[in-house]
């Protein structure tokens, strides 16, 4: 009943049949592009007035002001109460585990003294003001809101607003009580382009903000990437994906899972695993058809799991860490004996799970580590959203009196190189032992 | 002679003053842009060929292959050993500085261990490979050779290539000699829009890179935002601009000098004074007035101050650091005593240079810090170009079968509030002490 491709790396055709599966057509949507254009046009000239009316267009939301569209924080902290208390304990849980872990990405200032006096350095600080995109309707996770506004409370942001769309006036208490938990600051029941445009420029209510991070539809991250310049973006997610490297001994049942809970985000999402051993490969194959009925996403991973998904015979276990090199995966399982061994072997993925007992799904929720990772092969260059995104640096340059005769003279000579005469001249001055003051 | 704007923080319409001043025009050249992008298609499709025919038609250089356009190291270390000494003796300086300080942002994988032996934490890699863009003509500056290539090797990347055009087959011997001292591994003479497609997309001869970095023209920048998803970029560099916060005591020429050496780059460049001295702001404007004419890119200078210079009378100084993170300048000059007092009211700049001594231009060429800094007020959520711009970060997960009981519990439960079975059921697997192997 489902099927998913079967590969072999000793096949003389495996790099092409293997860029094929990995390819994901990046092209945007000139459509949805210009539409958006207009949209954030519409929100920097009219501000909350557009806001209301493109609200009221698309969310189905009439309001008579913004500040109508402000969810106030008692109405989070009811829903908050109102949770089952398994759930908001593990809530509770999950953020606690979470900020833990943040906490050891926080940067500090630092700076040294040379000989001369001269003291040099870099000063960090928090961004003033970040929004926080949360997707509304049936994709609504909580897990979102902590995974991205923990580490910016943590990195010391003081004010994170969190935006979104309310359908229908439909507001989703699971997210309204991950606000509460997470620190954000104020929330507001507007989405899509218009939020991220208010978000960016600022409107008569909505405060501007210095960055805008979180997951959202296509509309959402084409606005994202026309503001990004005027405030800092997270990256622009692809399609999620996992990639199991197995020794062949985990139950297979457990592996079939693993892939089934990526493929069930969406069609698009990709779930491939490598393993030396074809017979286990048959093994997974065969629970993948033994479980799959019973899922209520069946449709949804059936189809993922045909169009993306792939079973691969490697060679050993090295190869099976060079190949994961070449994906460069947003999440990597090493479900082996000696985990550690191979992870030497790993310079690219977003996060590595080492070990028969830990499944992906525990670091989407609670393991610690951030959920919010590169795809589509850029953790060959970027990371997990962490601290560090909502920290950043200043140089910090104090030259003495002495080092400005040291560091002038060369100054001097590389302006002049390249043609920069009031480079040189601006050195020159302070190169004059005894025409300054002493500071 | 030159004129340029007085402003007064106490006028009432200063603040809408300061935004014109401020304002640049950032929308993208529709013709650059469908130029650059029929450009990228071509090299993606076309290869070597492609490069050899736009190289042929740009920079009017002939040759029969792509492995002809490469400068072979020998000739690098030829340019360097040909300097005067001063200026090699200068560069190598420089270039030992630069990597000192680099060497301090170097950051390093961690962990740490729970109570039930769950491991967590964050491992640290350097990019593989990286490109380096370097203009090629009259604005080639081999200062910027060093500060984009040397925070790249501290990283620990292995092959760094740089490209660079080469005009009528002029070769730049100071580009060369910077290339030598900062560890480049291959220089190929190509530039414009289809140098970074080549290393966005590698062709036959030019390997795929991972990142792009590096200053460019229009058509470079262009190109950049383009292949940005597919490779990493660094910002796209705005104009230079200048913020100097004087308390009225450094010697007036100084403070004209350190505005002038913002203003020589280019017509765009923004150089402004804030002080509370409203005789002070005079003798500036004197000193401006007495030593333009000597300049050598007076005309330059005498356009960036008119149309984007300011001499700003402000209440004191705090009111000036206030002004100071409402422009969040690329680099910010505080010319008074114990300058020290205000970089704790400072939050927002890319670089801060403190005391009388400290001319911009020390930081420009060998101060230690570098000098790709964000511009046009991206210093609110944007760095320094550093070390940590070349590594990137793996999460790392290791959950002990003790950890999955505790942290299955939870993750079953949010993945079950946010509809996604396959998820807890992976988790539900490891939640059973009894059912799997012991790793």
């Amino acid at each position: 009943m489902a099927t998913i491709s079967r590969l072999r790396s000793s096949d003389p055709d495996f790099d092409s049949q293997l860029q094929r599966l990995l390819h994901v057509d990046e092209e945007q949507d000139h459509e949805i592009d210009s539409a958006v254009a207009s949209i954030l046009r519409r929100i920097r000239t009219e501000g909350d007035q557009a806001l209301l009316e493109l609200t009221k267009r698309f969310d189905s939301v009439q309001a008579s002001t913004v500040v109508e569209l402000e969810i106030p924080r008692s109405e989070w902290e009811s829903a908050l109460e109102s949770l089952p208390a398994a759930q908001r304990d593990a809530l509770q849980s999950a953020a606690r585990r979470v900020r833990e872990y943040h906490e050891r990405q926080k940067q500090s200032s630092w700076d040294y003294l040379e000989e001369d006096g001269t003291r040099l350095g870099q000063k960090i600080t928090p961004l003033d003001r970040v929004g926080l995109y949360v997707p509304g309707g049936k994709a609504a996770y909580p897990s979102s809101v902590l995974m991205n506004a923990i580490p910016a409370k943590v990195a010391g942001v003081e004010e994170v607003i969190m935006v979104t769309p309310t359908p229908q006036g439909t507001r989703n208490p699971l997210v309204l009580a991950a606000a509460a938990i997470s620190g954000i600051d104020r929330v507001f029941a507007i989405g899509g382009a218009q939020a991220v445009g208010a978000l960016a420029y600022g409107t008569a209510t909505i405060p501007a903000v210095d960055k805008i991070v979180g997951p959202g539809n296509a509309y959402v991250a084409a606005a994202k990437r026309r503001v990004f310049g005027k405030v800092g973006i997270d990256m622009i997610a692809g399609p999620s994906e996992i990639l199991v490297i197995c020794d062949g001994s985990t139950p297979a049942d457990w592996i079939a899972m693993d892939l089934f809970s990526q493929a069930e985000h969406d069609e698009l999402a990709q779930s491939i695993l490598l393993c030396p051993d074809a017979s286990y490969l048959d093994e997974v194959h065969a629970a993948i058809e033994r479980l799959l009925p019973s899922m209520p996403r069946k449709d949804i991973i059936s189809t993922s799991l045909s169009n993306r998904g792939a079973l691969i015979e490697v060679r050993d276990l090295e190869q099976a860490c060079e190949i994961a090199n070449q994906i460069a995966p947003e999440h990597l399982e090493i479900s082996t004996e000696s985990p550690e061994r191979w992870v030497d072997h790993i310079r690219h993925a977003g996060a590595i799970f080492l070990g028969r007992h830990t499944s992906e799904s525990l670091g989407d929720y609670c393991a610690g580590p951030n959920h919010v990772l590169p795809t589509s092969g850029t953790a060959r260059f970027s990371s997990p959203l962490g601290v560090y995104d909502f920290q950043k640096r200043s140089s910090i340059i104090h030259v003495s009196k002495a080092g400005a005769q040291k560091l002038g003279a060369i100054a001097q000579t590389l302006a002049m190189g390249e043609g920069l005469t009031a480079h040189a001249a601006s050195a020159a001055y302070r190169n004059e032992p005894e025409s300054g003051p002493a500071s």
